[in-house]
């Protein structure tokens, strides 16, 4: 195998050549006006190795990759007990869909669509103010990773707010079947700024790192989460972390991973890296065009696959 | 780490201990009459080694998770272009769901779901006779599991073809959309021999070792499908491995792993291990319920989960 | 026939003596606090005459029953170009299912379960304030009813307002489809309080007869829609106004009808009455119990079926 | 109101002038070779008289028409008993939906879609041979209809049979819930030949004669069902008659109606005229083009419609 800082260098050239980008997201007008041609790459290893390429150190809307972070956060508060409001399945049906909610009783299919992550942050803001909630969320995003210029976008927050009608709506939904115990504007107000987290790629790929490191905050470092609830968190973005598009990423990338509108994709190689990977432009499932097709060249040049033979995959970087 | 022959017989004592077994399907009478109080595992690791306890060497019908060898015929007939006529997403909805076929104009979610293995047997009819394709596909799984004495339950393949009505309404309507080859009955006949086969714990997890070495037929043996597609499979059976539970599935056991209703899963630690499980009593979800705890044990115990850490997993057993 | 007094005495009889008479809605309090052993029939002909029995002249909250006079004000508005917003189609789902609006891209089936009328209040809005809208559809009603004491029940409006989450879902859902025009929260404030208008079956029978009359005020009044409109609304009635349930009123009473949660019903014999009946208690799907039960009788002793050989109907009053 | 005989001519006149026919149903070979520019209509008005214009004597595919029929047969063997295997509701859905089965458990939403057709089918069988009960429904159809020439086209049924797959699969399916008590073949046997019967416009509208006379075979003849029959029959037909538009048809028409894909339509004037209208070109939702056209002519030159004022209806003709 390539060693990492020359795969990463040759993935963002053959991303830089690339023409079709897709097409960035427009519902909200503060997305629609970021520059298609970005793309940022950022891998820190496992070894604490910090690998870089194009616009990683540009800050972007994670959107919904901050759905990993506040899953971790609400796990944190409320243990398994969040299971019981939300379950671990993949939707089968579009991030924002409202039809699954009706047929099964107002319970949200998994964390990582949209009726979920309300779920979460209904959790997360757990009877006090939803800036004390964020507040919270941004200080362990902080924390994981080591950087606390990391902010939240009140440009884009404001944007969600005034034209999210669909989440309002399965917010207003989901509490109509008793599965919110806030008001539906204290909940949202959470969630909105949540999305409207602005991480770079080295931000975000530090940030995943407990989640390659069995739970632990950086190599040798104090621990977040168990190991089982790493390992859980992993299976979640593996299963449901992309969507409607979820099967296809774990059959071409192998990876556990969160795509956000945004353009962001966090994927992680249990044990061996964390990854971030931007580009604005999106596919017709909503994630990264860019993003995906780099983290499948990644996943092919590193044999980082989950579904990889684990100790051919561990042997090669010793060869390399 | 214990050693595999201690978890091996450790995980057989604890389900013997077991008295909530879940239901024995009834949907055919033959599979009703199976005693519930059977219990058999077998572990094939890496180097070959076979461990194996309690009814392990006891054939039993293997239904869903003989779709693992006709999709991988299938894409030893037409490669990829079998995606055009299948998905590769989670279903959201049950194994025999026909609803997702109206939505989606006949084009099944993946090909564990019964319409997806439809497709894949009309595929592998390929123009000739329902015992011809049929007979193709009993060859490779012996020649997989190095065992000649494997059969077709003829009794239960009957009962299917009689009973089958919900799987004579999928092939119908995908027929009705223009996505069958052949003839319905034709298709039928392929897909009803192909869930009557009949196998014993050992015959399974021997069988299934090139998805295991990633696309060797056995340890250093001859290739049967590329490293790619091996991977792409065990990807397929981690996020639609367990129908409407793969969530869960990969949540608690992380690997890929796929069930039957005669009770028997087939599960995949990439590069360590191939392992076959029975007991006939299933859960809510139509898993074998011992089957399924046995694996989350086994995970458990030896690390493999494919969302652990992989050195530590691996330096594990090179430490005990 | 026996005359229409007697039919009403009857009838009314009747129905004093049943004692399984459902149960009272209990999703607003203010709804749960009505006495269920009432029961109010009124019918007022095609000559005038008004028949009355039990509380006729108790005032109950109208609810989904104040959809037909808001469709009549909107399509005086706009017109047929409603149409463009709303369908003509029974919904095949309970009144406030969201899936088919998922499916159906924000359209609503109808103008009679919840979503359709929360387009309707849209229309009826017009770019005022919702109290300009809801004075303005009161004034009509009060018209319609030469009754100048109709009022709106403020506390049902605010317990409305308190526990609407469902319908505010509704509102926002079909607003991030783009098929409101207004904020959603001004739309919903036309759409509670229209809800909490509180009539007698005397004033709802009253206000009912342009229906019975082809468009008619009162015999020989002036006009308020044209025939066409009239008939339209009565087809609307009959195949949409029992939600779920209407194609089982249409085949048990024969008559266009239009029910409310508050256990109302409006139903008109086009040509011969407008009839109103109200009892609190609900059946499984939301409709009067009594109510339905006392149309159905009504409908067999006039024969005013609009199923009915027409002559034979007419013949009969005309001989008893 | 100008006399029937005018209103026949100039409805007939004014179709043949129009240019925008439709498509031709092209889903089996022999429906799909049939002139579009056919057109004919036959009323017959309570007295017994018989007014033609067009192409009122050319036989046609009957086929969903036959439903009617088959339905008055079926609630002659079983009575009321047959609404526990089927319901009365529209169903919101396209005539050939599974999706409702399988929400619904097996039980079609009415007697008019597919589904709800194959239990019709299913009852009237009643352990015979598919053409013992094929037989019957035809001397029955033959006996409204006064003509033994009617006949069933056996090469639109062998084509029916051979490309029938959404309705084998619909037979399978409710059978696989317990809903069909004949093997499928059976049930689809009878219900193909039934759909192949061949009528003409005038045989169709004497045919359903008894729909209009409260249940008489013909002015003073026999009684085939009872009133109340006829009029819950007539409410079917209103309700369910045309699939997904029967709501449209009820707005625009005012009549009890059934169409069939083969471009005829059978509606009812309670107590005034069977209608018979046939054009083969459909709109997009599956109903003949012309046909509606001209029943929305006709119930509006006569005031037929029963949702319109029913004194003034009957007045127009006495004072024609």
């Amino acid at each position: 195998m390539a060693d990492i800082a020359t795969i990463v260098r040759d993935v963002a050239d053959e991303m830089a050549a690339l023409t079709d980008r897709g097409e960035v997201a427009t519902y909200i007008p503060p997305l629609a006006h970021v520059d298609p041609r970005q793309f940022g790459l950022c891998i820190v290893t496992a070894d604490g190795a910090v690998h870089m390429a194009g616009e990683a150190e540009e800050p972007f809307s994670i959107q919904s990759v901050s759905k990993v972070f506040a899953l971790t956060q609400a796990l944190g508060k409320v243990g398994d007990t969040l299971w019981r409001r939300v379950g671990r399945e993949p939707s089968g049906t579009p991030f924002n869909s409202i039809v699954q909610l009706e047929r099964e009783q107002g319970i949200p299919r998994n964390p990582f669509i949209n009726a979920g992550a309300l779920v979460v942050s209904d959790v997360n803001l757990a009877g006090h103010e939803p800036r004390v909630a964020i507040g919270e969320l941004l200080r362990f995003i902080r924390y994981l990773a080591e950087d606390d210029t990391i902010l939240i976008d009140e440009i884009v927050a404001r944007a969600e707010q005034e034209t999210g009608f669909r989440n309002i709506a399965l917010a207003n939904y989901m509490k109509a079947f008793g599965n919110l115990t806030h008001s539906p504007p204290l909940t949202l107000g959470v969630y909105f700024h949540q999305c409207a987290i602005a991480m770079s790629c080295r931000q975000l790929a530090m940030a995943g790192r407990y989640l390659m490191l069995g739970g632990l905050h950086s190599p040798g470092g104090p621990r977040v989460v168990s190991a089982q609830r790493a390992r859980r968190i992993n299976a979640l973005m593996l299963t449901c972390g992309h969507y409607d598009a979820s099967g296809d990423f774990a059959f071409r990338v192998g990876l556990p991973g969160k795509s956000g509108v945004g353009g962001g994709i966090l994927a992680i190689a249990p044990g061996r890296a964390s990854i971030a990977v931007w580009s604005p432009g999106l596919n017709e499932n909503g994630n990264s065009k860019l993003g995906t097709a780099a983290l499948e060249r990644i996943a092919e040049a590193t044999g980082w696959s989950v579904f990889s033979q684990a100790e051919q995959g561990l042997s090669r970087p010793a060869s390399s």
